[in-house]
């Protein structure tokens, strides 16, 4: 599988086209908007989200709920391009109004301004805002209705905000837990700390400031043998570390026990092998986080990201215009103060993607029958 | 630019092919040879370093030490292949007496022989070894040739084994130290925190057991605007993650303040932007790691990774045997008690890599000549 | 760059992600248009071009008419769309009453089928109709746009139908001819050799069978150097051939002197090189067509490709129907008698994305300042 | 699967890693060699062909004759090296002996040098060189190896050389002959056809001139089903195209009826199809080439290209110095006559890759019995 994404924050719409996905995979829409709803939420979000209730349209590659083995094609309009359509159209529009000279730090504003050569960070902000995300949220979700044939789920949770952290580590046994999470203002599964949490977002949000935090996504009933040792580049950590790490702020990823396990001895986190019967080989530890040797093991896979604060700020910071070179104050263009529970949603449809195409791999996929097929003789006989 | 590696082990050596790499880049073949003795230094490696005097040997792509462009082969022999070629030989040899049938812990062995149906863990564990590494070390020691040529200068060190941890950030201004470092046996800046370090593995080493780490690459020099922000799989971030994730060992990575990023408001984490006639546009702090928006602001890149502890115990855990699925102790395999000084070099080499490639796709990389000159029309005029 | 489209013959629209474009560019949607339209001409088509008058809509990627950097994304909304939603729309609709059983022979229905496991040739005919190149063609259109600033100029005309072929070649002497090929109605340089074409599809047409030909592609002003001999699938002229064999209907490629240069001798095939100030080097002819060792040698690119007959018959060939596997004629969907002059527009899309793609490669891509200023001093100094 | 393959003309060897290949796979070295001897036989071959034997050299992913899954690297040591190791080698060698400044027309000479800006032929020809077709054909050939469990065979024979052609097309039907075509001297089916096109060489050895011709590859047992109608990169003709035109002196490829099919109505060309309950659906007439709509369609798949005369004439054409720019004969480098029979082996091992990557696909590629199992579901139930 492969797939590009498209679209500007105030454009007309975000497209997404998904190749080589299976054919004869039913599709519930109402999956796909929901993923994206949860990606709406979360305390702390901004005024946009008021506006857009992202709803995902099909244009291709679906018949009748069914897909057709066919490229398929989402669009996700943007409610506010009718604001915008004048400062944004791609034929003919005013480009001078909505300039933005002095790049925030933190952003990709100054960095794609010097790529491209530009003096505006218009073209720039607009590409780089968390904006985009939506669309790999609902191509996460496609890959989800698949995963969902073979019993595999993704839940996502925030662990931490701002320094207030959950109490305790939780595997899937607080599978309850989870589901209640996702009801959650902040997808955070202890009430209590949740509550910690929003009054960081609050003294942030009071101070003109932004603050992050650090999600996690857990992955169930992932089959063994997804990835390879063969070649780094199909070592399944790296494929997700990959599609991890681009999401919009995260500064950091780890998997299983992570940096923790930097510092302890070998006897303490390798996870022992047993064998059952019932279960075939499975562990009472899962340290490594379902991961060994690039290759899933049969446990949960279980992902944690570092979303650095927001880098837009009510309160600026200092910049430079680009214009004169002078000494500014950054631009503030309108932002959420916490988007780690939003990030936490885009962190489980980027690992969605990555497993539904590991699998792909490991099934073969030109027709989810065959998938079925395949995977019942790998692990079920 | 793409690259293949191949290589077992113990077979007969390690290949690696180098393919997009510039036409007219002069190769100092000890340059990669110190790479790779750099890679086999270490307090707490094992036998298998004394053995091995890794020497890269071109077969292809350069001639007269100027590269062609075309693919540039590396190989690397295995000196310990006379004793294993009885049991490895690509045509004929004994598989029974070397068999592996009791996976380890936390090694590849267990998922490699479930994907591949084998019950022998020998061809997964040959393969899935870090003396792969040694090629990927090469294939990053060619392209710091190339940036050196751009003054893009990678170190690496090694901030924390076991728990110990040194005891303040160091930026470029210590340049001398991190020369220094490389000469230490751990790769550690602060002498006083390695003798502390050593310890640790001493411990380990005396216990049976094995133990993990953090280490550090810093690039200085990196031009703004490699990578992109107009899709997630162009990030530069993303890349270096992938890159460094699939490194063998490594649970977590980090850029900039990485997960430290998380805990703290966003007028604490992003960096101010400045400009000066002399430097052109700059930062007074580094958080971001060199890296806004998935491209390159021209400040030093910086990445951490956390390395587990080695899988293989000389006190081994317990495991299963593949072949009457009854609980045995683990499969114990010649290894080192500390491998997380070689791992920051594989851990440099595989950014090195990530750097050569988006600087060839940033300036073109048909030659050397047209290289430096794009560079500097673009960033000294 | 790289690009996905997507879209079924009878779906709401065609889309197309073209990613790695370069910034900067000036888009003339007219231009896309233009070539839309061209290809939607021709003496023997069908109805359906009468219904459909393609217009591409852009939706993201350019602003102001200006390339952002970002993916560009082209929509061509399927006009007849409205009279078959009803049996096509991707939540809910009728699957039953548009079901295709009886597979045409030459056509993908019956491989299609097959493959996907499916029963009826309605998902696999949406898809594999020839109707997709219309995006082929507006992301080549698009990247004439930007070959266009380096005055490179792609022309296509049909030398050959039902056995009609042209009397002699032409070059780009006969430049005007080109022009105005495009005005005739087969795009026939020789109006003379075009009535006769013109006989043999009415007498096709009256049998109720259908007709192929050749068709070719001249580029104009190529640079040399793009492409390169250093590994095989770097050769433009591979590149080139899977673009044009990909094309629906295509049976074969050609370039230069093709497979004439298979019955001659080398002294007759090869261009001599000579030399002149103004020039450059030369060549006083162009067997090679432009590509010597995978690499453009400045000449023009000449290609030419074999259509088959278009393989819906109005009278009907045999073949099986999938329900009960009896003896069946063929299924009859709306056609046309002779495609080639469309094709024909398909091919030049197609070797446009491949030149421009390799341009990008070979000055850098991020903005078109940097491509020409590197285009500049590689050629013009 | 991919593979990189490298090494120079007069280099210390050839070198190529394929990464993707299934593990378990039994691989018989021998049959590698006999295609390899196959590539180096043929009248009108010149004196290398007796210095070098080519042998394969497995030096990874095998182990005991079978696969692990790993990348499997082969070596091909190129024996003329000890004469030209002090103007070749990596390291430190003499540049100016060997130096090549009067490009051979019709050679990537010229071209390369333009693109690479260099002022000598050598690097350029000694990549460029035919002899990287030994590594394609031991590429191909392991491949073989995969396809052969399938029963999935290939065949290369010459049809035509410098318009000297076979009498009539010929089929599966015919397999002995193909058979003996391999004991011929130039893989032609018709002996006395032969005999004319060995006149043909005589005469173009003789005035030091060079000839082309045309091959073909058939490959028997093909199973439906390979490549995919949905997008344009994944179709099977276009797969093969590319595969094919990137071999030296290549200028055309055909499918099946290819270039004639452009010549005739749609109710000659396209193949009817029928049902058996022995055979399933099968054609009596395969015009198609075993490929409809970019699908395999369970019909052989018959390719044939057009070779261009070798570049190297020892009665050389005019060219241009690139010292002083003056007008002077091409420069001589040992050279063969007619390379068309050399050049079938070679197309069929292009061929070999594209569809044993193709079945992988299909099959999935883990290990062979997963692939075993699948196939028989899937084609024998």
């Amino acid at each position: 599988m492969r797939f590009l994404d498209a679209g500007e924050t105030h454009g007309k719409c975000l497209i997404g086209i998904l190749e080589g996905f299976p054919a004869n995979v039913k599709i519930n829409i109402e999956n796909i908007n929901r993923l994206l709803e949860l990606r709406q939420r979360g305390y702390g979000r901004g005024k946009r989200m008021e506006i857009e209730k992202d709803r995902a349209i099909i244009l291709s590659g679906v018949r009748n709920s069914y897909t057709t083995g066919a490229p398929i094609t989402i669009m996700i309009e943007n409610k506010d391009y009718v604001n915008w359509q004048q400062y944004m159209d791609p034929i003919s529009c005013d480009t001078e109004v909505k300039k933005v000279t002095i790049p925030r730090p933190g952003h990709a504003d100054l960095p794609g301004c010097l790529k491209y050569g530009f003096d505006d960070a218009r073209p720039v902000l607009e590409r780089a805002s968390a904006r985009e995300t939506a669309m790999r949220v609902a191509i996460g979700a496609l890959c989800e209705e698949l995963l969902r044939v073979f019993e595999i789920k993704l839940y996502n949770h925030v662990i931490e905000i701002g320094g207030v952290r959950i109490r305790k580590e939780y595997s899937f046994d607080d599978i309850g837990l989870f589901e209640k999470a996702q009801d959650s203002e902040l997808f955070c599964i202890d009430r209590e700390v949740e509550n910690d949490m929003k009054k960081v977002i609050e003294t942030a949000k009071k101070a003109g400031d932004s603050v992050g935090g650090v999600a996690e996504v857990i992955c169930k009933n992932v089959p063994f043998g997804l990835g390879s040792h063969v070649h780094w580049d199909r070592k399944l950590d790296g494929l997700i570390a990959q599609a991890v790490m681009s999401i919009q702020s995260v500064k950091g990823v780890e998997i299983g026990m992570g940096f923790e396990a930097a510092r302890r001895f070998g006897s303490e986190v390798h996870d022992e092998i047993f064998f059952d019967e019932q279960k075939g080989f499975y562990r009472k530890t899962n340290n490594a986080g379902g991961i060994e040797g690039g290759i899933s093991n049969g446990m949960d896979i279980v992902i944690r990201a570092a979303f650095k604060p927001i880098p837009t700020l009510y309160k600026p910071l200092r910049s430079v215009d680009l214009q004169d070179l002078k000494e500014k104050e950054a631009a503030v263009e309108r932002s959420d103060t916490c988007a780690v529970p939003a990030g936490s949603v885009v962190m489980r449809a980027a690992v969605a993607y990555v497993l539904a195409n590991s699998l792909i791999e490991r099934l073969s996929g030109d027709s989810l029958d065959v998938m079925v097929d395949n995977y019942k003789r790998l692990y079920k006989e």
